[in-house]
């Protein structure tokens, strides 16, 4: 059997940090005889470059063709964020690849290296041992609700519709439930019912998924109180199912815990095995082409798609524990050196690719 | 000359605290020769017990006539949400009460105080000497855009408007950059323009205020990236601008820095000199009656009081001064014992009223 996996490169530095998470695949394919079939897919700034747009019906279709998506970062550099080219990256295709494929479950889970605890800006007393999965809607809500500009006695006003049903509310909250009893059975959904409707929808839908669990127990937080939590205790969490605003303010912060978003992989998913997979960091333009962007979110990402979309739970397994590994042996990306760690072996990309295929 | 002062006490631990920042305010009055003749306000569950209603028309009347106003804290207990005495405190008194006296800013100032530390949960060298002023947007946004709840193809639907004016954006824009003149002339405004069309409006009429304010340097961050960087390098900013429902979270988030949420006060501005000022933290059921909950966040918010609605500058400060005078020589409410501080003098809300008031 050979497995389609399209390919996003990313701009700047995505496409650095790309080939070393192929690398890694094709390390796995030839140790456990599997085929992993590429498809270059063009998207963002290179697409844009070729077509005038980010995400030409061409692509759309050849990644329906995949498997699997494996998608660097999109997005140029903040002074040229005016730029055609760059300006509607985003709402052009970052979006549309999440809606087109129907990729509603958003997975991002934080966790800490016993290797890197240096690096955290928080105590380790706190944050050793966590891992908090954030289940968050990614097709809906004010990502996608209708939006309205207009002048109104003579004055410009901008409104963005948070909107959801409760279909949409139950498909995720169904996902958060399962992935929790895999973990430690505990759901904390994160909204703002003391001020939103739409919270107060999720709350209840939520509540009603909960019967069909119960073995897992519901939390609720107001997501003010939840954006202190997550730093002031974090090991009170195990998942914590949100909206789309929500989720990606908490996510982002979440990743804070472990003291780099260069680390974490993501994950997003749909009713198909067809997933996109992609690191959570940015396409950091200022240190393109210098072989020093930190590659591990991307080849996490790759273990990832081995879990989710093929089901290949060994192989996921042993990318994760050869990251580990080569992380606990000193080796760092530049990114990854804290203070205290002054003596740690610093790698390129390319070297650390090389480190976690030997490992493997 | 007289200053009217209405008073909120709030609820749970909110009498015992308020009691403390009234004796504040006797100290300042008998030390600088001044009168503060005080307006008990009936509103949140005494209103409710009385009237069957969190805010009765009688109550706005009264506040009217005030020059400032003090709240201690609203609500009820977590599993009491659902009892008619809380479920609508939030919508039937805190956001009233900001709409009617069209309170639209509003400020979070969060610093660390060297005595506490061992407090914060964040590395010292990352939070030392921090100052970060958030400036909130308080009466409009998704707070109270309109709220819809229909069915739609046999399915429950809920939806929220996040909805800005030009006018509401220019007025609070101006707030904060004249904040920053006199702090160090930096403002981060924080949206999500990649996605929120509102949001691209904060950035126009944002860049458009600036103009005026030649000293002070502009800088925008999306909402997902602010709150990292609030944790991994708050020392970057120095007033933040954002909306209601960011500014929520942004400004619990930030306060996690110093350690403790029972420190910090708020002021809620308009255009007149009556303001809002109020503790940050909540009612905290679960201690009320024990003479343990910490009044230092409603100790400062009379500072804040004193400042932004008398003009009484030097009074404020000296208030100022003696909370950290107060903590420097090792005396604690129960919730600022962190570890190390076990040698700590742990003293009760009075004691820690009494306490600050010699040191004034
Ligand atoms: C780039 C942006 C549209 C995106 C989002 O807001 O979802 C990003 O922040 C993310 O979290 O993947
Ligand atoms: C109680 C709630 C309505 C309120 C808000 O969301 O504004 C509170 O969280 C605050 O920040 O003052």
């Amino acid at each position: 059997m050979a497995y389609q996996v399209g390919v996003f490169n990313g701009d700047y530095i995505g496409p650095e940090i790309m080939a070393e998470a192929l690398k890694i695949l094709d390390v796995i394919a030839k140790k456990h005889n599997h085929q992993f079939d590429l498809t270059f897919l063009e998207a963002s700034g290179e697409a844009f470059d070729k077509y005038g747009e980010h995400l030409p019906q061409h692509t759309l279709d050849k990644a329906a063709q995949c498997d699997a998506l494996l998608k660097g970062p999109f997005g140029g550099p903040p002074e040229e964020l005016n730029h055609p080219k760059w300006a509607g990256v985003e709402k052009g295709a970052i979006l549309p690849l999440r809606k087109h494929f129907n990729l509603y479950t958003n997975l991002r889970e934080t966790q800490v290296f016993d290797a890197l605890r240096d690096l955290s800006p928080i105590k380790w007393d706190i944050v050793r041992g966590i891992n908090v999965l954030i289940v968050r809607e990614l097709t809906s809500g004010i990502y996608f609700g209708p939006k309205n500009n207009q002048v109104v006695d003579g004055e410009r006003e901008s409104s963005d519709l948070e909107v959801y049903r409760e279909s949409e509310i139950r498909r995720i909250a169904k996902k958060a439930f399962e992935y929790a009893q895999n973990r430690n059975r505990k759901v904390t959904l994160v909204a703002k019912s003391n001020v939103l409707t739409s919270s107060v929808l999720w709350r209840e839908v939520t509540a009603e998924v909960a019967k069909d669990y119960a073995d897992v127990t519901l939390d609720y937080m107001h997501v003010d109180n939840a954006s202190m939590q997550l730093i002031l205790n974090p090991r009170q969490f195990d998942v914590i199912l949100t909206n789309n605003i929500f989720g990606d303010i908490l996510s982002d912060e979440a990743s804070v815990l472990s003291g780099s978003i260069g680390l974490f992989p993501s994950a997003s998913l749909g009713d198909t095995t067809l997933g996109l997979y992609e690191p959570i960091h940015g396409s950091a333009p200022s240190i393109a082409g210098k072989n020093i962007a930190n590659p591990i979110s991307t080849i996490l990402s790759v273990a990832l798609m081995l879990r989710y979309s093929f089901a290949l739970h060994e192989e996921a397994a042993s990318i994760e524990r050869a990251v580990a590994e080569v992380l606990s042996k000193g080796h760092r990306t530049v990114d990854l050196v804290g203070p205290g760690q002054e003596s740690a072996n610093v790698v390129g990309t390319r070297e650390m690719g090389d480190l976690i295929a030997n490992e493997i």
